[in-house]
């Protein structure tokens, strides 16, 4: 094996994207921990039979490993999982709702070379024990907050909610496995695919345009009124009107131009419960972060409660971002007598806020070569000073 | 099982410990990033083949996995031989010396309940293309520097060299079966069973008194001299000048306060080379970072190339500090009706560097224990403002 390889879907973080990197975590977090989110950290390993089950991420993506007990271990495939671990503990008894944050890298096992990444780092939010809307418009209103401070631009947050799609085909379909074929195409957003598979269903033509009308259902909120008359039950109507109010909080947020409805939005995330977001950057063209409201998961870990969240990729965000500014360093180089005089002179030079690098000239091979990659060198050799 | 466990070795960080880590995260990689050295990532997985069998951690401590292609992964063990395999690669042609640093989780499974970490972060760098002393003496007095910004006081470097101790003990024993039993007691610390040892082979009472004279030779740079009447070989006493030379230069550095030297430091890292170090914190009983040498690892990387670096354990760290410094937070507590008020003062509160909760009083079971958690609550709720 070639020693340079890594591991299908494996990735080094080099200097000049590492800077950038850093820069808009601490943007993020920052933003994060001014509305009062304490940011936790969880291993990277977790037992299968717990967080592994429960994490909604596909077995087959999961990396699995046995211990040294003989239980089986994952990477974890996402945050959520292990935020409700511990916030389910008795360490939080009677601080619900209580909110927590984390920056950390998730797993996903890929199958294709040049494919997705096999580690990715996301940073996001719980807001947990709090089933109000305002709780749902708080963590849209604090993720678009914080990707604003990145300085990120023409940005849009697709708003639906589970129950109205869900609620239509059980109405039109009143068949699960059919149901799951329509829902597909939305999630890979095949609305072509979605046509025509319902051109095809045996289904009267007015409900094939019931069908149909959904895919007209993107836009903005008026559109939740149309809908309303797509659907009978009481529970799609009400998935509607938390929709209409969720909007209405947000509008106090002052965030509604970033908003748009989107009533096609599902997720692979099957413990999502209610409302559900997706956000895109106009420049690319996958998403970049996304969240929604998930109250049956605590029940898993033995305590009732609804929550909200969300996730934002690091990866994407700085690919949307496109950042290029690099830093620049500063060089020393100095002779052995010299010494002293270099190390002071570096040390100012740091105390006021530079990156310098002190090189002695006798471990440089090539001075010429070496000292181009600074933006300014400063050499303390031989009997005088030279700049 | 339990949905609370955790694997073997695996910790959560909460809130409070979290804030510690992150302060002393910030101050050490602001120091190093002032001294050029340029942060970079790798992944949590690298092939076994490769990083695994170079990196010098006991086979049995590594974490190991299959993945779908069928080839054996590991969770990285230390950084250093990441490191090696990015910075030997044509990335970084040409720019040797190069200047590289880490923040970053490594792993090491565990045996038994209750002991030590699995999963542990290190703050490290590594300076790769130089083999002068005088890039041991800038590893050794960044290492200080970064560790005296966190305020950690009375702390120590030992400082000795692999070469010393091999000498005398190839020079007595000249055995090496012999001489590893001799090293594993000077690793272990256990100096009794070093004595007793020794005086139970079957050696002169002059070598036996050289191999306990050993014993003797820690404190002050002054030893150095002494321990050359212990070893005949050019070699021996090579390493002991070097170690006088790398002195004199942390004079310049202005660091050696905080120096010991110890020609009894072995080290279970068997990739060093020459000059090896370990920091301990007077108020713990253990190694807090440890460094040194190492210039053959990138021959194992088809480039040759002499190296020294250091890692610090940020939970050991954080130990020996000590720290007790608790986040405040505010709340803002509010109706429906008042939301808008509530937001305009929590983002002010926020502009001005508070952390600030949002809270919407449905949202709340117990109002009373809910608002005890925080160091200021402001309530916007019915038809006037209470404070």
């Amino acid at each position: 094996m070639f020693m340079f390889e890594k591991p299908l879907g494996m990735n080094d973080t080099l200097p000049s994207l590492y800077e950038n990197k850093k820069k808009v975590r601490t943007q993020m977090t920052d933003v994060i921990e001014s509305w009062g989110f304490q940011f936790i950290e969880t291993p990277t390993l977790e037992f299968y039979e717990t967080v592994g089950v429960q994490s909604a991420i596909l077995d087959k993506q999961l990396f699995k490993l046995l211990d040294q007990q003989g239980q089986t271990l994952v990477l974890r495939p996402d945050m959520t999982a292990p935020i409700a671990r511990v916030a389910a503990s008795k360490l939080f008894t009677g601080m619900y709702p209580i909110r927590l944050a984390y920056l950390a890298n998730v797993y996903r096992a890929q199958q294709k070379e040049g494919g997705r990444p096999a580690e990715f780092e996301q940073v996001g939010i719980e807001l947990i024990g709090d089933g109000t809307t305002n709780a749902d418009a708080e963590a849209i209103a604090l993720m678009i907050s914080s990707l604003k401070e990145t300085g990120l631009e023409n940005f849009k947050v697709a708003i639906g909610h589970i129950g109205f799609a869900n609620a239509l085909f059980n109405e039109v379909l009143g068949n699960e496995e059919r149901t799951a074929q329509l829902r597909r195409f939305l999630y890979e957003k095949n609305y072509v695919g979605y046509k025509e598979h319902v051109k095809g269903l045996s289904l009267s033509s007015i409900d094939k345009e019931r069908l149909l009308s959904l895919l007209s259902l993107r836009g903005s909120i008026e559109k939740a009124e149309e809908a309303k008359d797509l659907v009978s039950t009481a529970e799609a109507k009400a998935a509607l009107e938390e929709l209409q109010q969720l909007w209405a909080t947000l509008e106090a947020f002052g965030v509604t131009e970033y908003l748009k409805l989107d009533l096609n939005l599902v997720s692979h995330m099957s413990y999502y419960s209610g409302t559900l977001f997706e956000v895109y950057a106009d420049n690319v063209g996958f998403v970049i972060g996304s969240g929604g409201r998930y109250d049956h998961l605590f029940e898993k870990f033995n305590r009732a409660a609804p929550a909200t969240g969300f996730a934002v990729r690091i990866d994407r965000l700085l690919e949307a971002l496109n950042l290029t500014a690099e830093q620049k360093y500063e060089c020393v180089i100095f002779s052995q007598e010299r010494r002293s005089e270099a190390i002071q002179s570096a040390n100012e030079l740091r105390r006021s806020g530079k990156r310098v690098v002190m090189q002695e000239i006798s471990g440089i091979k090539d001075v010429d070569a070496y000292s181009k990659q600074f933006y300014d060198v400063t050499y303390f050799i031989g009997s005088r000073k030279e700049e």
